[in-house]
Protein backbone atom coordinates (compact mmCIF):
# COMPACT_ATOMS: atom_id res chain seq x y z
CA UNK A 1 0.00 0.00 0.00
CA UNK A 2 1.46 3.42 -1.06
CA UNK A 3 2.31 5.76 1.93
CA UNK A 4 3.57 9.12 0.86
CA UNK A 5 3.13 12.71 1.73
CA UNK A 6 3.81 14.97 -0.68
CA UNK A 7 4.82 18.51 0.95
CA UNK A 8 4.73 22.59 -0.72
CA UNK A 9 7.49 23.56 0.89
CA UNK A 10 9.94 21.90 3.94
CA UNK A 11 9.92 25.34 5.70
CA UNK A 12 7.30 27.55 6.83
CA UNK A 13 8.13 31.20 7.22
CA UNK A 14 9.57 32.07 10.69
CA UNK A 15 9.39 28.29 11.41
CA UNK A 16 12.59 25.94 11.04
CA UNK A 17 13.50 23.65 8.51
CA UNK A 18 10.56 20.52 8.83
CA UNK A 19 9.15 21.93 11.97
CA UNK A 20 5.61 21.66 11.01
CA UNK A 21 5.66 18.33 9.33
CA UNK A 22 7.32 16.56 12.98
CA UNK A 23 4.25 15.52 14.35
CA UNK A 24 3.12 14.41 10.70
CA UNK A 25 6.55 12.50 9.97
CA UNK A 26 6.53 10.72 13.66
CA UNK A 27 3.25 8.87 12.68
CA UNK A 28 4.64 8.93 8.97
CA UNK A 29 8.08 6.74 10.22
CA UNK A 30 6.78 5.18 12.91
CA UNK A 31 7.89 1.36 12.07
CA UNK A 32 11.02 3.23 10.39
CA UNK A 33 14.21 3.47 11.91
CA UNK A 34 16.68 4.80 9.36
CA UNK A 35 15.29 6.99 6.57
CA UNK A 36 17.06 7.25 3.07
CA UNK A 37 17.61 10.54 2.13
CA UNK A 38 17.92 12.00 -1.50
CA UNK A 39 19.71 15.13 -1.07
CA UNK A 40 20.40 15.83 -4.99
CA UNK A 41 18.48 18.50 -5.74
CA UNK A 42 21.19 21.03 -3.80
CA UNK A 43 19.62 24.02 -2.51
CA UNK A 44 21.65 26.53 -3.39
CA UNK A 45 24.18 24.41 -4.39
CA UNK A 46 24.63 22.66 -1.19
CA UNK A 47 26.80 19.65 -1.15
CA UNK A 48 25.63 16.13 -1.08
CA UNK A 49 26.90 15.59 2.42
CA UNK A 50 26.07 19.30 3.62
CA UNK A 51 22.22 18.83 3.06
CA UNK A 52 22.20 14.65 4.14
CA UNK A 53 24.05 16.44 7.78
CA UNK A 54 21.07 19.21 8.26
CA UNK A 55 18.29 16.34 7.39
CA UNK A 56 19.84 14.29 9.88
CA UNK A 57 19.92 17.07 12.41
CA UNK A 58 15.85 17.71 12.23
CA UNK A 59 15.37 13.57 12.12
CA UNK A 60 17.51 13.39 15.15
CA UNK A 61 14.58 15.27 17.33
CA UNK A 62 12.05 12.04 16.27
CA UNK A 63 14.73 9.51 17.17
CA UNK A 64 15.17 8.79 13.40
CA UNK A 65 18.43 7.87 11.36
CA UNK A 66 19.37 9.14 8.20
CA UNK A 67 21.83 8.01 5.09
CA UNK A 68 22.41 9.77 2.44
CA UNK A 69 21.60 8.12 -0.76
CA UNK A 70 24.98 9.61 -2.25
CA UNK A 71 27.10 7.68 0.56
CA UNK A 72 25.83 4.38 -1.42
CA UNK A 73 27.98 3.27 -4.62
CA UNK A 74 25.08 1.09 -5.90
CA UNK A 75 21.64 3.81 -5.76
CA UNK A 76 19.35 1.53 -7.05
CA UNK A 77 20.16 -1.30 -4.27
CA UNK A 78 19.69 1.34 -1.72
CA UNK A 79 16.37 2.43 -2.44
CA UNK A 80 15.11 -1.03 -2.63
CA UNK A 81 16.72 -1.43 0.75
CA UNK A 82 15.07 0.96 2.39
CA UNK A 83 12.57 1.26 5.17
CA UNK A 84 11.61 5.21 4.50
CA UNK A 85 12.62 7.81 1.78
CA UNK A 86 12.76 11.46 1.97
CA UNK A 87 13.69 13.60 -1.16
CA UNK A 88 14.41 17.37 -0.24
CA UNK A 89 13.56 20.13 -2.00
CA UNK A 90 15.98 22.57 -4.42
CA UNK A 91 16.33 22.47 -7.71
CA UNK A 92 13.86 20.39 -9.69
CA UNK A 93 15.86 20.16 -12.95
CA UNK A 94 19.04 19.29 -11.19
CA UNK A 95 16.93 16.56 -8.95
CA UNK A 96 15.97 14.90 -11.93
CA UNK A 97 19.06 15.31 -14.10
CA UNK A 98 20.70 13.28 -11.26
CA UNK A 99 17.84 10.45 -10.74
CA UNK A 100 18.20 9.83 -14.39
CA UNK A 101 22.51 9.64 -14.56
CA UNK A 102 22.07 7.48 -11.54
CA UNK A 103 19.62 5.34 -13.11
CA UNK A 104 17.47 5.81 -9.96
CA UNK A 105 14.27 6.70 -11.35
CA UNK A 106 12.51 3.24 -12.08
CA UNK A 107 14.13 2.19 -8.72
CA UNK A 108 11.90 4.98 -6.43
CA UNK A 109 9.15 4.47 -8.49
CA UNK A 110 8.90 0.72 -7.60
CA UNK A 111 9.80 0.99 -4.25
CA UNK A 112 7.21 4.01 -3.39
CA UNK A 113 4.45 1.85 -5.44
CA UNK A 114 5.08 -1.20 -3.02
CA UNK A 115 4.67 0.51 0.12
CA UNK A 116 8.24 2.25 0.89
CA UNK A 117 6.69 4.86 3.26
CA UNK A 118 7.86 8.45 1.06
CA UNK A 119 7.76 12.10 1.81
CA UNK A 120 8.78 14.70 -0.65
CA UNK A 121 8.78 18.56 0.17
CA UNK A 122 9.35 20.83 -3.01
CA UNK A 123 11.35 19.26 -5.92
CA UNK A 124 10.67 15.98 -3.84
CA UNK A 125 7.04 16.55 -3.93
CA UNK A 126 7.27 18.03 -7.60
CA UNK A 127 8.60 14.39 -9.11
CA UNK A 128 5.65 12.48 -7.47
CA UNK A 129 3.83 13.66 -10.09
CA UNK A 130 3.74 13.05 -13.93
CA UNK A 131 5.90 15.18 -15.04
CA UNK A 132 8.34 17.99 -13.81
CA UNK A 133 5.95 20.46 -16.27
CA UNK A 134 4.51 22.67 -13.51
CA UNK A 135 8.02 23.29 -11.63
CA UNK A 136 8.98 26.85 -10.79
CA UNK A 137 12.75 26.47 -11.04
CA UNK A 138 15.02 27.64 -13.18
CA UNK A 139 16.19 25.19 -15.69
CA UNK A 140 19.65 25.04 -14.44
CA UNK A 141 20.54 21.49 -15.86
CA UNK A 142 19.11 19.52 -18.61
CA UNK A 143 17.59 16.38 -17.42
CA UNK A 144 17.22 13.47 -20.27
CA UNK A 145 13.33 13.31 -19.90
CA UNK A 146 11.18 15.61 -17.85
CA UNK A 147 9.16 12.37 -17.07
CA UNK A 148 9.20 12.06 -13.50
CA UNK A 149 7.98 9.11 -10.70
CA UNK A 150 3.36 9.56 -11.34
CA UNK A 151 2.64 7.81 -8.60
CA UNK A 152 0.02 10.68 -8.28
CA UNK A 153 -2.01 10.56 -11.75
CA UNK A 154 -1.77 14.42 -11.90
CA UNK A 155 0.77 17.12 -11.67
CA UNK A 156 2.14 19.13 -8.34
CA UNK A 157 2.46 22.78 -8.37
CA UNK A 158 4.38 23.54 -4.78
CA UNK A 159 4.94 26.87 -3.19
CA UNK A 160 1.36 27.69 -5.32
CA UNK A 161 1.51 31.64 -5.20
CA UNK A 162 -2.07 33.27 -5.83
CA UNK A 163 -1.62 36.55 -7.89
CA UNK A 164 -0.70 39.69 -6.32
CA UNK A 165 -3.62 42.13 -6.96
CA UNK A 166 -1.19 45.38 -6.51
CA UNK A 167 1.84 43.69 -8.49
CA UNK A 168 3.11 46.10 -12.04
CA UNK A 169 5.50 42.99 -12.94
CA UNK A 170 4.56 42.16 -16.45
CA UNK A 171 6.01 38.40 -16.14
CA UNK A 172 3.14 35.93 -15.84
CA UNK A 173 0.99 34.98 -12.43
CA UNK A 174 1.43 31.19 -11.72
CA UNK A 175 -1.83 30.58 -12.45
CA UNK A 176 -1.43 31.90 -16.12
CA UNK A 177 1.51 29.90 -16.33
CA UNK A 178 -0.65 26.26 -15.22
CA UNK A 179 -3.38 27.63 -17.85
CA UNK A 180 -0.21 27.98 -20.24
CA UNK A 181 0.63 24.46 -19.44
CA UNK A 182 -2.81 23.11 -19.79
CA UNK A 183 -2.39 24.26 -23.75
CA UNK A 184 0.30 21.90 -24.28
CA UNK A 185 -0.87 19.08 -21.34
CA UNK A 186 -3.59 17.36 -20.54
CA UNK A 187 -3.30 16.01 -16.62
CA UNK A 188 -4.84 17.65 -13.58
CA UNK A 189 -2.29 20.19 -11.78
CA UNK A 190 -2.50 20.76 -7.70
CA UNK A 191 -1.42 24.05 -6.82
CA UNK A 192 -0.28 23.61 -2.99
CA UNK A 193 -0.01 26.23 -0.58
CA UNK A 194 3.05 26.48 1.48
CA UNK A 195 1.53 24.64 4.87
CA UNK A 196 -0.54 22.42 2.51
CA UNK A 197 0.53 18.36 1.63
CA UNK A 198 -1.37 15.49 0.28
CA UNK A 199 -1.45 12.46 2.13
CA UNK A 200 -1.63 9.54 -0.18
CA UNK A 201 -2.55 6.02 2.16
CA UNK A 202 -3.03 3.11 -0.87
CA UNK A 203 -5.66 4.71 -3.72
CA UNK A 204 -6.72 7.38 -1.12
CA UNK A 205 -5.25 11.02 -1.53
CA UNK A 206 -6.47 13.79 0.59
CA UNK A 207 -5.74 17.18 1.04
CA UNK A 208 -3.70 17.69 4.76
CA UNK A 209 -2.74 20.58 6.53
CA UNK A 210 -4.12 24.83 7.45
CA UNK A 211 -5.13 25.72 3.81
CA UNK A 212 -7.46 25.11 0.44
CA UNK A 213 -5.50 23.89 -2.45
CA UNK A 214 -6.45 25.41 -6.11
CA UNK A 215 -7.24 22.62 -9.06
CA UNK A 216 -6.30 23.32 -12.55
CA UNK A 217 -8.10 20.71 -15.08
CA UNK A 218 -7.84 21.76 -18.57
CA UNK A 219 -10.39 23.02 -20.19
CA UNK A 220 -12.39 24.01 -16.66
CA UNK A 221 -12.45 27.29 -14.40
CA UNK A 222 -9.92 26.66 -11.43
CA UNK A 223 -11.22 25.75 -8.04
CA UNK A 224 -10.83 25.33 -4.70
CA UNK A 225 -10.80 22.34 -2.59
CA UNK A 226 -10.79 22.35 1.39
CA UNK A 227 -8.15 20.91 3.82
CA UNK A 228 -9.42 17.17 4.52
CA UNK A 229 -11.41 16.56 1.06
CA UNK A 230 -10.49 13.46 -1.02
CA UNK A 231 -8.90 14.26 -4.25
CA UNK A 232 -8.50 10.57 -5.32
CA UNK A 233 -11.03 11.06 -7.95
CA UNK A 234 -8.37 13.42 -9.82
CA UNK A 235 -7.14 12.59 -13.31
CA UNK B 1 27.27 43.52 -38.48
CA UNK B 2 24.88 42.15 -35.65
CA UNK B 3 21.97 44.65 -34.95
CA UNK B 4 20.17 43.47 -32.02
CA UNK B 5 18.01 44.65 -29.51
CA UNK B 6 17.19 42.04 -26.48
CA UNK B 7 14.49 43.62 -24.72
CA UNK B 8 13.19 42.44 -21.16
CA UNK B 9 9.56 42.57 -21.77
CA UNK B 10 7.14 44.13 -24.66
CA UNK B 11 5.24 45.82 -22.20
CA UNK B 12 5.50 48.01 -19.58
CA UNK B 13 2.56 48.43 -16.88
CA UNK B 14 0.10 50.61 -17.89
CA UNK B 15 1.04 50.97 -21.20
CA UNK B 16 0.58 49.31 -24.48
CA UNK B 17 2.03 46.52 -26.14
CA UNK B 18 5.57 47.37 -27.66
CA UNK B 19 4.79 51.08 -26.91
CA UNK B 20 7.83 52.39 -24.90
CA UNK B 21 10.14 50.45 -28.08
CA UNK B 22 8.42 52.14 -30.90
CA UNK B 23 10.62 54.81 -30.84
CA UNK B 24 13.60 52.75 -30.89
CA UNK B 25 12.33 50.10 -33.41
CA UNK B 26 11.74 53.16 -35.92
CA UNK B 27 15.35 53.31 -35.92
CA UNK B 28 16.63 49.62 -35.81
CA UNK B 29 14.09 48.84 -38.87
CA UNK B 30 14.98 51.60 -41.03
CA UNK B 31 15.42 49.76 -43.62
CA UNK B 32 13.21 47.39 -43.44
CA UNK B 33 9.14 47.10 -45.16
CA UNK B 34 8.50 43.22 -44.10
CA UNK B 35 9.24 42.25 -40.47
CA UNK B 36 9.44 37.84 -40.48
CA UNK B 37 7.45 37.62 -37.06
CA UNK B 38 8.10 34.34 -34.74
CA UNK B 39 5.27 33.87 -32.95
CA UNK B 40 5.78 30.07 -31.72
CA UNK B 41 6.31 31.38 -28.17
CA UNK B 42 2.41 31.76 -27.64
CA UNK B 43 1.73 33.62 -24.37
CA UNK B 44 -1.23 32.33 -22.87
CA UNK B 45 -1.78 29.52 -25.61
CA UNK B 46 -2.62 32.31 -28.31
CA UNK B 47 -2.35 30.78 -31.70
CA UNK B 48 0.10 31.94 -34.30
CA UNK B 49 -2.14 33.66 -36.49
CA UNK B 50 -4.15 35.39 -33.87
CA UNK B 51 -0.41 36.49 -32.22
CA UNK B 52 1.01 37.70 -35.36
CA UNK B 53 -2.43 39.83 -35.77
CA UNK B 54 -1.57 40.90 -32.63
CA UNK B 55 2.22 42.58 -33.81
CA UNK B 56 0.91 43.57 -36.89
CA UNK B 57 -1.39 46.08 -35.71
CA UNK B 58 1.57 47.54 -33.60
CA UNK B 59 3.76 47.87 -36.45
CA UNK B 60 0.99 49.45 -38.92
CA UNK B 61 1.56 52.34 -36.46
CA UNK B 62 5.71 52.50 -37.75
CA UNK B 63 4.68 51.63 -41.28
CA UNK B 64 6.37 48.04 -41.37
CA UNK B 65 4.34 44.75 -42.65
CA UNK B 66 4.54 41.81 -40.63
CA UNK B 67 4.62 38.37 -41.83
CA UNK B 68 4.42 35.14 -39.51
CA UNK B 69 6.92 32.47 -39.72
CA UNK B 70 4.37 29.61 -39.52
CA UNK B 71 2.63 31.24 -42.79
CA UNK B 72 5.76 29.35 -44.66
CA UNK B 73 6.16 26.48 -45.93
CA UNK B 74 10.07 26.62 -45.89
CA UNK B 75 10.64 28.62 -41.92
CA UNK B 76 14.66 28.22 -42.93
CA UNK B 77 14.23 29.86 -46.40
CA UNK B 78 11.93 32.39 -45.11
CA UNK B 79 14.40 33.53 -42.51
CA UNK B 80 17.23 33.06 -44.69
CA UNK B 81 15.57 35.60 -46.52
CA UNK B 82 14.11 38.04 -43.76
CA UNK B 83 14.71 42.10 -44.32
CA UNK B 84 14.31 41.93 -40.17
CA UNK B 85 13.02 39.21 -37.13
CA UNK B 86 11.04 40.23 -34.49
CA UNK B 87 10.87 36.92 -31.82
CA UNK B 88 7.96 37.58 -29.14
CA UNK B 89 7.41 36.69 -25.52
CA UNK B 90 5.49 33.76 -24.33
CA UNK B 91 6.87 30.65 -23.29
CA UNK B 92 10.51 30.14 -23.64
CA UNK B 93 10.11 26.07 -23.79
CA UNK B 94 7.55 25.97 -26.46
CA UNK B 95 9.09 28.57 -28.42
CA UNK B 96 12.52 26.73 -28.46
CA UNK B 97 10.95 23.26 -28.91
CA UNK B 98 9.11 24.73 -31.86
CA UNK B 99 12.42 26.34 -33.67
CA UNK B 100 14.30 23.06 -33.15
CA UNK B 101 10.95 20.55 -34.60
CA UNK B 102 11.17 23.20 -37.92
CA UNK B 103 14.70 23.08 -37.92
CA UNK B 104 14.94 26.67 -37.68
CA UNK B 105 17.60 27.43 -34.94
CA UNK B 106 20.67 27.52 -36.71
CA UNK B 107 18.82 29.14 -39.83
CA UNK B 108 17.83 32.42 -36.79
CA UNK B 109 21.48 32.33 -35.57
CA UNK B 110 23.30 32.68 -39.20
CA UNK B 111 20.69 35.15 -40.12
CA UNK B 112 21.44 37.28 -36.63
CA UNK B 113 25.00 37.19 -37.48
CA UNK B 114 25.26 38.10 -41.20
CA UNK B 115 23.17 41.10 -40.25
CA UNK B 116 19.82 40.48 -40.11
CA UNK B 117 18.19 43.24 -37.69
CA UNK B 118 16.40 41.34 -34.97
CA UNK B 119 14.49 42.48 -31.77
CA UNK B 120 13.56 39.62 -29.11
CA UNK B 121 11.25 40.56 -26.13
CA UNK B 122 11.20 38.04 -22.77
CA UNK B 123 11.36 34.74 -24.72
CA UNK B 124 12.52 36.36 -28.07
CA UNK B 125 15.70 37.92 -25.57
CA UNK B 126 16.27 34.29 -23.51
CA UNK B 127 17.19 32.71 -26.57
CA UNK B 128 19.95 35.42 -27.84
CA UNK B 129 21.72 33.99 -24.71
CA UNK B 130 23.97 31.17 -24.83
CA UNK B 131 21.40 28.48 -23.22
CA UNK B 132 17.76 28.72 -22.02
CA UNK B 133 18.98 27.98 -18.16
CA UNK B 134 18.27 31.36 -16.86
CA UNK B 135 14.50 31.52 -17.87
CA UNK B 136 11.73 32.34 -15.80
CA UNK B 137 9.07 30.27 -17.57
CA UNK B 138 7.53 26.88 -16.40
CA UNK B 139 8.58 24.22 -18.34
CA UNK B 140 5.69 23.01 -19.97
CA UNK B 141 7.71 21.14 -23.58
CA UNK B 142 10.50 19.66 -23.36
CA UNK B 143 12.66 21.03 -26.05
CA UNK B 144 15.57 18.64 -27.54
CA UNK B 145 17.93 20.97 -26.23
CA UNK B 146 18.24 24.13 -24.04
CA UNK B 147 21.08 25.64 -26.17
CA UNK B 148 20.42 29.17 -27.87
CA UNK B 149 21.50 31.28 -30.44
CA UNK B 150 24.37 32.43 -28.76
CA UNK B 151 24.38 35.40 -30.57
CA UNK B 152 25.85 36.85 -27.48
CA UNK B 153 27.91 35.63 -25.24
CA UNK B 154 26.46 35.18 -22.03
CA UNK B 155 22.94 34.26 -20.57
CA UNK B 156 19.92 36.85 -20.07
CA UNK B 157 17.08 36.91 -17.04
CA UNK B 158 14.30 38.96 -18.36
CA UNK B 159 11.63 40.25 -16.00
CA UNK B 160 14.51 40.59 -13.61
CA UNK B 161 12.57 40.89 -10.29
CA UNK B 162 14.39 42.01 -7.16
CA UNK B 163 13.61 39.96 -4.20
CA UNK B 164 10.49 41.55 -1.71
CA UNK B 165 11.69 42.42 1.52
CA UNK B 166 8.25 41.62 3.08
CA UNK B 167 7.66 38.62 1.39
CA UNK B 168 6.91 35.81 3.47
CA UNK B 169 7.37 33.32 0.50
CA UNK B 170 9.58 30.42 1.01
CA UNK B 171 10.10 30.32 -2.83
CA UNK B 172 13.57 31.08 -4.49
CA UNK B 173 14.13 34.59 -4.98
CA UNK B 174 15.61 35.37 -8.42
CA UNK B 175 18.99 36.34 -7.38
CA UNK B 176 19.27 32.95 -5.39
CA UNK B 177 17.94 31.19 -8.42
CA UNK B 178 20.60 32.83 -10.96
CA UNK B 179 23.67 32.09 -8.05
CA UNK B 180 22.12 28.07 -8.01
CA UNK B 181 22.64 28.20 -11.89
CA UNK B 182 26.02 29.14 -11.26
CA UNK B 183 26.59 26.51 -9.12
CA UNK B 184 26.39 23.94 -12.34
CA UNK B 185 27.45 27.15 -15.65
CA UNK B 186 29.82 29.04 -15.84
CA UNK B 187 28.38 31.89 -18.05
CA UNK B 188 27.84 35.41 -17.08
CA UNK B 189 24.13 36.44 -16.95
CA UNK B 190 22.09 39.68 -17.22
CA UNK B 191 19.25 40.47 -15.11
CA UNK B 192 17.25 43.16 -17.28
CA UNK B 193 14.24 44.80 -15.24
CA UNK B 194 11.06 45.62 -17.62
CA UNK B 195 12.14 48.46 -19.36
CA UNK B 196 15.47 47.69 -20.00
CA UNK B 197 17.58 46.29 -23.32
CA UNK B 198 20.64 45.38 -24.73
CA UNK B 199 21.41 47.44 -27.73
CA UNK B 200 23.95 44.94 -29.94
CA UNK B 201 25.90 46.92 -32.77
CA UNK B 202 28.63 44.24 -34.18
CA UNK B 203 30.95 43.79 -31.49
CA UNK B 204 29.66 46.41 -29.08
CA UNK B 205 26.93 45.91 -26.66
CA UNK B 206 25.09 48.34 -24.78
CA UNK B 207 22.51 48.29 -21.72
CA UNK B 208 19.68 50.63 -22.60
CA UNK B 209 16.56 51.98 -20.97
CA UNK B 210 15.73 54.18 -17.94
CA UNK B 211 16.99 51.79 -15.29
CA UNK B 212 20.17 49.88 -14.01
CA UNK B 213 20.99 46.24 -14.91
CA UNK B 214 22.35 43.40 -12.46
CA UNK B 215 25.05 41.42 -13.35
CA UNK B 216 25.97 38.33 -12.43
CA UNK B 217 29.08 36.42 -12.64
CA UNK B 218 30.15 33.04 -11.56
CA UNK B 219 32.25 32.98 -8.22
CA UNK B 220 31.31 36.70 -7.92
CA UNK B 221 28.98 38.97 -6.03
CA UNK B 222 26.03 40.01 -8.46
CA UNK B 223 26.67 44.16 -9.13
CA UNK B 224 24.86 46.91 -11.23
CA UNK B 225 25.81 48.69 -14.27
CA UNK B 226 23.93 51.56 -15.35
CA UNK B 227 22.38 52.46 -18.57
CA UNK B 228 24.50 52.96 -21.53
CA UNK B 229 27.32 50.80 -19.79
CA UNK B 230 29.23 48.90 -22.59
CA UNK B 231 29.09 44.95 -21.58
CA UNK B 232 30.99 43.76 -24.53
CA UNK B 233 33.74 42.70 -22.54
CA UNK B 234 31.67 40.07 -20.94
CA UNK B 235 31.53 36.58 -21.04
Amino acid sequence: MKQILIASTSTLHGSSFLEYLLDPLKIHFKNVETILFIPYARPGGISHDDYTEIVQRVFSKIGKTIKGLHEFEHPREAIKNAEGIFTGGGNTFVLVDHLYKTNAIDALKSSIESGTPYIGTSAGSNICGLTIGTSNDMPIAYPKSFKTLGVVPFNINPHYLDPDPNSTHMGETRETRIQEFHHFNSQPVIGLREGSYLEVMGSKITLKGPLSARIFEKDKTPYEIESETDVSGLN
